[in-house]
Parts: structure tokens; sequence; C-alpha cells
């Protein structure tokens, strides 16, 4: 395994990306907020209200990008990415439903401060709108990509929703999910980059698996932080995943291992999950082993990530997305 | 006005036209039943319980018959016609939670038997898979017409949500949401037809117009079905609409008749909707003419879609088509 915690040369952010792609990054917020607006004021004040809570712009800075890294010097990647960010922003509009969330990132979800009922509907709304931003751009490879995607994120929440309490999931399951769940819009970004771009086949592949593995390594990451997070840092309350009865690779691995098996059934299957519940999970959760494995893993999905770059010429912006990679496993928020 | 209740030889139905294209709803049906698999199982069973349901099949039945009237042959008609069922299906489940919803037509909705979450999630999963299929058909014309109805679609929601208990809300703003949440799926579906038949621009204008005039005319019917039906025949129970809070047409030409404000206010503003205040919103409804005008407002947009007809020539699918169109506003069920 390359020692991977050696390897960047200062603490790995989303900056470096994110400065470089300032002015795309610019244009394509102008773009969310041009086209989320409706004569259907909820609409814009919803979509609104989730723009102005930030969050990283994973994804539309992936689709650019991967579009630059390819050479690509037009604008079509700039509406592609807003693309992309819509209908990250359904799902999570949909996602606070299904979960009954009330904060995501410290911040009153929209279902809390509005209604179920207008998050599942501004959720369509979105999703509809990245579809004819789509359609306006033209591009059949685009909506494939994307359409599919779609349907298999989908996949994967009833996946989750029908196994989430299950302590036997396994590893293989588990990773499917989260494929399907998290990883495979990330995958879609990155591919569009590449289609975008007209890049040649091996390169479409490389970037896809680039935007899957990534993907992988931010859900797993995102699995340990729950547990293991500096609170402060994080900006919101740890055990978020325990309380919502969401099983996670780290207690798969522990449960494999054994470790009080009796106290995981008592907490995911008889609901038991008071702070009292979660201090005794997170020291099972070290004490087994089960956290450093699970960043282990992730660890490997990064490796993977690193090696889809290689054929790509030395660059800033390669550069660039390599620290992303790193920044995946490394970061505390 | 033409005396519509003379014009049909025998009681118009469905009959005709489902009779007329059995062959085609019946490929339609396969293909439903085949891109509604996948392997996360809840959700062919979700889908499949729906498609159980029947229902009338009136959207997928309006693409096909509308692609054969301009004289299409082909087969592209079938799958797109399945897109449109898929739509429509996705914003049944998605409004079934929006309006909390345990009861359609008489059967348990799927978020009364699984639950809100699946039903969001199996919603968007069909409408991915109805992009996913329009992307295979390969024509730019169709998906920007769906995907520009489905964005409507969501607006006339939205637009419902936050307007459902104004009494004030006036019949030209009524006309406008239902437009957008019921009629706009009716025209794109007929729309759909049109292109798919490369038909000219004027029929392919006449029929997207006798979707959207048959849609309001449905919806209308509907409207007044709900205070006025035969409870054995309509299959459910009456007062729907008002038990839920949703003010539709007769009830905004009530109040504006000024026919019982107070009690009006008391049931829609200040929430008295019990068995005593339906019957007496019947009374108020049927003595103050609302349910009359409303069908005359019905029967007007029938006359504009039987208008939409008269530039294609006469033919079994013609008249067919005439007989839905009266059946819109004489149906008991």
């Amino acid at each position: 395994m390359i020692p991977l915690e050696s390897l960047p040369t200062s603490t790995p952010n989303l900056s470096s990306l994110a400065s470089l792609l300032a002015a795309q990054l610019n244009a394509v917020n102008v773009c969310i907020l041009e086209k989320m607006q409706s004569p259907v004021t909820l609409i814009p004040q919803i979509a609104g209200y989730l723009v102005s809570l930030g969050g990283k712009r994973l994804r539309p800075l992936l689709t650019i990008a991967t579009a630059e890294l390819c050479g690509y010097e037009g604008k079509r990647h700039i509406d592609l990415a807003a693309c992309v960010e819509f209908i990250h922003t359904a799902t999570l509009l949909h996602d606070d439903v299904v979960d009954e969330s009330s904060l995501r990132r410290g911040k009153a979800t929209a279902n809390a401060l509005w209604s179920n009922q207008a998050s599942v509907l501004v959720g369509d709304f979105l999703f509809s709108r990245a579809f004819e931003l789509m359609v306006a751009d033209g591009s059949l490879d685009v909506l494939r990509i994307l359409s599919q995607a779609s349907s298999a994120i989908a996949e994967g929440e009833v996946m989750q929703l029908t196994s989430s309490h299950d302590l036997g999931l396994g590893q293989e399951t588990y990773l499917k999910i989260i494929g399907a769940k998290t990883a495979r819009l990330f995958s879609a970004a990155t591919e569009v980059g590449a289609v975008v771009a007209e890049a040649d086949d091996s390169q479409r592949k490389a970037l896809s698996k680039f935007g899957h593995t990534l993907g992988i390594a931010f859900q797993l990451k995102d699995d340990v932080l729950d547990y293991a997070a500096d609170q402060e840092k994080l900006g919101k309350a740890i055990g978020d995943d325990f309380r919502e009865g969401q099983v996670t690779l780290p207690v798969i691995l522990a449960y494999e291992k054994g470790a009080d098996r009796a106290f995981w059934q008592e907490a995911f299957i008889g609901g038991i999950r008071d702070a009292g519940a979660l201090a005794h999970a997170i020291r099972l959760l070290k004490e087994s082993g089960a956290l450093l494995k699970t960043k282990h893993i992730a660890q490997e999905f990064v490796e993977e990530a690193l090696d889809c770059l290689k054929m790509f010429p030395e660059s800033s912006l390669k550069t660039a997305l390599q620290d992303l990679a790193y920044f995946s496993i490394h970061r505390e928020v």
C-alpha cells in the first residue's frame, strides 16, 4: 500500500481545485440561480435556501475539472455542472424527507423549515429542470449518463431503506449500496466532463472510475467521521447515522468481528440508541479496529482513484484532482 | 353552445378507443412491466401494485391514438406511451405522499401499504426510468416536451400546495393550476404522438391543444364528481377534496357568489370538514348553481377539444377520440 499520508506536500483540501476553477464555479452558481427561478415563489425560496447553505460543490467541480483536464475549452460544461448539482440537490431534498432529518450539517433542513410536501415537490422540480437543461445542451450521451445515474441512485436509496437495520449486510453489499447511492453521481459527473470534452474511450473510462472510487472514499470517510470526528470542527453533532439507525461499514465490520453483538442488536434492532449507547458504540468501533479498517478500505479506493489519473499529463489541474483524492480521506469535515 | 348531450350516438366511454388500440395498449403494458424491473425487489413490488390497480391508461392511449391519427405506422409510440405512464405513476406516488392520502379510487395507496419513504424513492426511480426510455428512443424533441411538462407539473403541484385553502383563488388562477398539474401531461402525451408521427406544425399544435383542453375537462369533471357522484358507481367515497381541504372550482364559484361565506371559511380555514359540513357543502354547491357552472365550463373546454380534431380526416380513430372528449364530462366514474 502506498503510504498515502506522506504524499501531499501540504494539508490537502478542496481549495486548490476551487481556486483554480473559481471563475467557472462562479459561472455555475450564476447558472444555478438563474435556472431555479420560477413564478411559483416557494420554489426559488427553497432552492435558494439550499444554495445559500453552500456545500462543497464537489460534483460540479468534478465535471468542470475533468472536462478541462481533457482539454475542453468551451462553455457547455458550466450548464452541465449545474445539472449535476440540481440532481444532487433534488436527491438531498428527498433524502431528508426519507430520513426524517431536521438537520443537515448543523443547519435546518428544507423539510423542517417548510414541509415534507414542499421538499418532495421542489425536488421533483429541480430534477425535471436538470433534464430540461440537458436537453437544451443537446447531448444524448450526457442524457443517458445522468438518467441512468438517477435510476441507480433511486435504486441505491431503496436498497438502503430496506436494509438500514441489517447488521449482517456485509461489506460487499454495503459497497454496492453506496456505489449506487453516492458514488454513481460522482462517476456520472466525471464521465460527463470527459464526454463534453470528446475525450477518447480510455480517458472516459478512467475518469468515470476516478469518480466512482472517489465517491466511495468520500462516503466511507463520512461513515468514519460520524463516529470519530472532532465535533467542533465537523460543525454538527456526531452520531447522526447511529441515531437514525443507519448501519454503515464501521458497524458492519465491528459486528462481523463479534465485538458485543448483543449491544449492536439492541441498538439497531431493539432501537436503544441514546447518548450512552452512542458512547459505547464509539468505544467498540475504536477498540475492535473497525474504524481503522474502514479508513484503510477508503484508502485503497483513493489509491485506485489516483491510478485513474496516471494517463493524464502533469498539470496544476491534475495535481488539484490528486489533492482532492487525498482530501476525501484526510478531511475532518 | 353545441348541445353536446345529443351528439354521441351511444353512451360515450373509453371502450371504443381502448378496443381500437387493444393490441397497442397490450404492448404498452408489456413494456411497462419489463421496464419497471429492478434487482431491488421493492421497486417492481410497488410499481407492480400500481399497475395492477388498473386505471384508465388514458395518457398512453392518447399518445398512441394521436400518433396513429397522424398516420404513424411504426412502433416507437409504444415505448413513449410507457414513458408518459411512468411519469404519471411517479407523480401519483408523490401526490399521495403530499396529500397524505391512504386511499386512491377506493384502494389503499402505496404510501399506506409501504411507506412515504418508499413512495418518494420509487417515484424517483420511475421518473428516472422514463427519461432512460426516452433517451433510448433518441428524440430530443420528445425529451424537451416531457422534461418541460415535468417541471410544469411540479410547479402546478407547489402552486396548489400553497393555495389549497385559498377560497379567493379565482377561476383564472385555478385553471392555471390544473392546467399545469393535470392538463400539461395530457398535452405532452398528445404532442409526443404528433412528434413521433412527424406531423406538421399545425397538426402538432392542434393535438397539443386537444390534450390540454381534454385534460382541463377531465379535471373539472373530477371536481364535480367529488361532490355529486353516485358513490356506488364511483367506487370510492365522495368528498375527498373537501376532507383534504382542497379548494376546487365548484367551491371557488360558490364562494364568489356569496352563498354562506362564513360556512366556507369555517370549513377551509377553520378546518371543520366533518360529514355534516360535507352534506351542507353539497347542498350549497347544488343550490348556488356552482356545480352546474363548473359543468358548463368543462363543456366549453370539450368543445375546444373537438374543434382541434376538425382538421383530421374522418376515421374510426378520430371518432373514438371525439367519444373520449364526450366521455370526459359525461362519465360517472
